[in-house]
């Protein structure tokens, strides 16, 4: 703690002086000069005097610079990656700004591009979004982002409240906290990893299964070893509201990290989500992950008729040094009350390795991996972190009668990271398999390149 | 302030090292030693030479520290609630960054919830605003805040701007300021409060009446005893602009408050705004005191041919330590050109008490409440501020041939401020009568349960 | 930089304080009181001792101190002109969050508003807009810049994402930078101009041949006397993504400025745009220098059958003191597979006049002008700067068979600059010629007033 240095060195100087100019050598002078018999008893007095009120003055004066350099001191600004961080000396109070910028190009090389284009290529300003965080009186904390970012189809409307959440651990019991708002339920290990920080641009395929964000209330303990969510939920800030009921879930994600050190790592999961829904309604669709496009290779749908579904999920994660993997399995019962009760599922697995001397890094605090860190920088003559990785990852909509498509991809990415909060990514993607039987899309084997660039403050 | 401690203590120190180290008690020595003949004359003048060389250094070299030490001081930073101010020494310039967060869910138990659903239990997020404010050399301020929050039925859109207004209050008049830009019309004591400090999670129901917020121009006033002021005002800005005039409208509002202490208070306003409609339509509706549902109780539906409408407002407002009342009537009439010219009105009396020492605080800049600030505060081993409110509310809008219904509701708030910033309030509300012949919400005589988080900052 | 001013002085009290309280004067009193024998070599020894271990330990504990006070002053913060800026002493990271504020009126004169009014009358918030931006590592700097106006006829939607990229300067070529993002292609003086830096409230009609902004990548060298950007680019963010392949286009700017030095200032300039549409469709359109009203005055409707087209433009600049003028010529052909390849264009010339003792400052980073700092500021007792401006301006989409309209307009403008950052604009317009066959806007010879306040901060 820089403040508590400067504390130390005010308080210091304030002792040394007084010692340096009343004390010390010159009282030490006086008195020999006195004993000498050089100077007499009232001129040693008349000086000593002077040298002491003037010692008084010094003490008096020094605690005034000192009470004053503490309160200049009294907040600290940092702008690391470029963000914003202000916080006062004890930690008590905190405000962070920052955001994320994802800019995309695809190019896709379609099978059955003789039958009209399918996918098309450009550009895609994925993600431009801006935070505000901070600490109120040490033990609440609060979020608040949103992304700016048009890329729906209709293409004019900012995508919108993405967090915003209060939460609280003044608790006891370590690790414990709660938080109300509009967050992600906790489910999926890459749900809660951050897009800044996901090892390819997109997420595997059965983020189509995803809970998603919504209103709703979340206890968990975060501890090094172990972490433990439960929450409760209405819907999203963007179908909040209306006339009619909302609807409901709950969720709850727990995991285990035997090994939990800097560069290597075990982690186990399991989560379930259960969903009761609004007006009996659901869809499960996805991309072939990439975004640029808008094409939804699979999909089953609007569902009608579902009471509700529990979708479970488990996951495993490795970092040995340079290497890290990673893979889930996540699979989705519907209840419908007249219709069939179709499964679906989907699981992929993945691994990447660091050319450069770097490592992925982890927190327990939502048991996620973390944004990279390059130990060499650009900017600071260095070149960066670079990492190629691989993904297989396949999901099957078709059950039940139900013919949302199965797809199977193959994904060899590079990631270069030049500093920390910035990534350049480049993916290709290989479609394996597509088997949608009646769409246009049946048996297309498409190739597609992606290409990101990102800067996170 | 501590910037003037600080650069007191800088002057200080400059001041006092001086006199320490060559003046005062080695000076004194020095003559002394001449004076016993213990140095010679020579020696004298060679020591005094350096000891006043030395003394000429550290004047010229304190100057240079205090100038330093002025500069690394010259602006001031702070975090207060979580939010973000900055500010020069002299408070010429400052700037604020901060926000507000309001988080709903409701419960409704209807009387007629046989004949289908008629409001819709479910979470809302109320508001997500955002501001920047600021002073520009000294006269000039400024405001800008945006409503994030996407709660209207369309649901994907954002609520848009607030209030965005430049001001200027460099004038000998005291109290005197003049702003241009978008903010409310000067009208009615509950909109003057913001929501954030409102007693219950909404406003009264005849806040069908609020002027609301346009593009115009306003004088104000605002001394410790008395306000007024008066404004010339276009549309809103999200109506602003097209190929028709727009509509534009005056609106002035005074108040006197013969008691204005901290924790007594006696308030008493009037308040008029004139509108001339751009396409001669007009529209009352109001939601029954909460807004998760979405569905107006009382509403005239779309009123056409009128030419101009005048709004009268009465108010009183007391404080006395911990309890606080007030108590509004608004009266509307329209002017049409070929139909009847209803009258519509309504009014509310409200009251608090604190179960804990506070009181609810007043500012005469604005004429309006503040935000509770409890003394005991959660996070600092404090319970907060808690509060229990009632209130009466009634409006009616059945005039002239118009059936827009008439309402009459009680309501009961808890409200508990764990920190400045924060809230969390609770209001039952129960209808007493619902008049709207020929509609299906007719007698209603709904039940309904509010819970509200907040965080401002 | 008063980081390093504070620095010093830290430095030099570390020295000055040694040299003042253990030696210069007092170890030369003691070294003579020795030689005379008043004191012993003992008690010389003695004192001495104490003198110096005094000495040292100052030293330590100044380096300490000074050690602390770079910490204190690592980041510098400052609100100048009511945003917020920060950055370390090194610069090598920097965050600045500020914003602009347009806020319109505008009067209309019809010549046939017996037919019917055409232009509305009316109020309109013309630009609301916040940036974060900043600098990573001394080579990277990006911005984020979002339109929060809603003033499009909808009426509900922000205007949204302007300027947001990536750029990296950290190349041994002078002047050399890179930026990947969406920003507007390098065309034209008035559109490289800020709008806040415009001299009338609204860009010359030629605006209608602006390259706007896209998603692409550009190069760029700017130097004291000359500066070249090419760049390639994609769409709008707002129009990027879909399954159609996106439209590009690629853009060039080259300028020459024999002189540049403050207040005396020649610019030439080139720039060429290159566009090939998604959808072959293009539209040119304009008001009539204004924009409340919302009328397009020339409006080629959309063409369909575009394959490409090439627009090409020319700028001449100079300052000489208290004035200012400017001229630029555009011409865009339109390359269209089936039908005419019809030649659009337009000119305007503009002067400026300061009556107060003020000039328009430029910038050789992006050729282009920037924002007036009046000499004397109000706030600070000054009159802010006044300066009044005259354009001519025509712009001919009739060609080819396409009848888009031939409008001339001559405005005479009155800018009053009370502090950098604030402005107050009135724009009176006489529409010259209007010449659009078959439109009720044909030969309508307008008069129009607009006002402007503007704040950016």
């Amino acid at each position: 703690m820089e403040f508590k240095k400067l504390a130390l060195a005010a308080a210091i100087i304030a002792g040394l002086s007084t010692q340096a100019q009343a004390g010390s050598e010159l009282s030490t002078l006086l008195m020999l000069l006195h004993e000498n018999g050089t100077i007499t008893t009232e001129q040693y007095k008349r000086v000593l005097a002077e040298a002491n009120a003037t010692e008084q003055k010094n003490v008096a004066e020094k605690q005034e610079l000192q009470a004053a350099l503490d309160e200049a001191t009294n907040v600290k600004v940092s702008v690391g990656k470029g963000g914003l961080a202000v916080k006062t000396r004890d930690g008590s109070f905190t405000t962070k700004i920052g955001g994320r910028m994802q800019l995309d190009s695809g190019w896709y090389g379609e099978d059955r591009s003789g039958s009209g284009s399918t996918l098309g290529d450009g550009t895609e300003l994925r993600r431009a979004r801006l935070y505000m965080k901070g600490t109120i009186y040490n033990d609440w904390f609060y979020k608040f982002e949103y992304d700016f970012a048009n890329n729906s189809s209709s293409g004019t409307t900012a995508k919108g409240i993405t967090d915003i959440w209060l939460g609280y651990n003044g608790f006891d019991f370590e690790g414990l906290s709660v938080k109300v708002g509009h967050f992600r339920d906790p489910f999926m290990l890459q749900d809660a990893v951050s897009d800044n920080n996901t090892q390819f641009t997109e997420r595997a395929s059965i983020d189509a299964f995803t809970a998603g964000r919504h209103i709703g209330a979340m206890a968990s303990i975060d501890r090094k070893h172990w972490t433990a969510a439960l929450g409760v939920f209405g819907e999203s800030a963007s179908k909040s509201g209306g006339s009619d009921d909302e609807g409901w879930g709950t969720a709850g994600r727990v995991t285990w990290m035997p090994i939990n050190e800097k560069g290597s790592l075990i982690h186990l999961g399991l989560a379930a989500d259960y969903r009761s829904t609004r007006s009996n309604d659901v869809r499960f669709k996805q991309q072939p992950e990439t975004h640029v496009t808008g094409v939804n290779f699979v999909d089953t749908g609007t569902l009608t008729d579902v009471d509700n579904y529990l979708t479970l999920g488990a996951e495993l994660a490795v970092v040995q040094g340079r290497f890290s993997g990673q893979t889930e399995y996540v699979r989705v019962k519907l209840d419908r009350d007249t219709a069939s009760d179709p499964t679906f599922d989907g699981w992929y697995a993945q691994a990447g390795w660091f050319l450069t001397n770097d490592t992925r890094p982890y927190s327990f605090k939502g048991a996620k991996f973390k944004g990279v860190k390059p130990k060499s920088i650009v900017g600071k003559g260095g070149i960066g972190a670079w990492e190629v990785a691989l993904r297989y990852s396949t999901i099957d909509l078709n059950d039940g009668g139900i013919v949302g498509g199965e797809m199977d991809n193959l994904t060899l990415g590079l990631n270069w990271y030049p500093t920390a909060g910035l990534r350049v990514s480049a993916n290709y993607i290989k479609m394996l398999e597509m088997d949608r039987e009646g769409s246009e899309l049946d048996n297309e084997e498409a190739d597609i390149m992606q290409l990101r660039g990102q800067w996170a403050f």
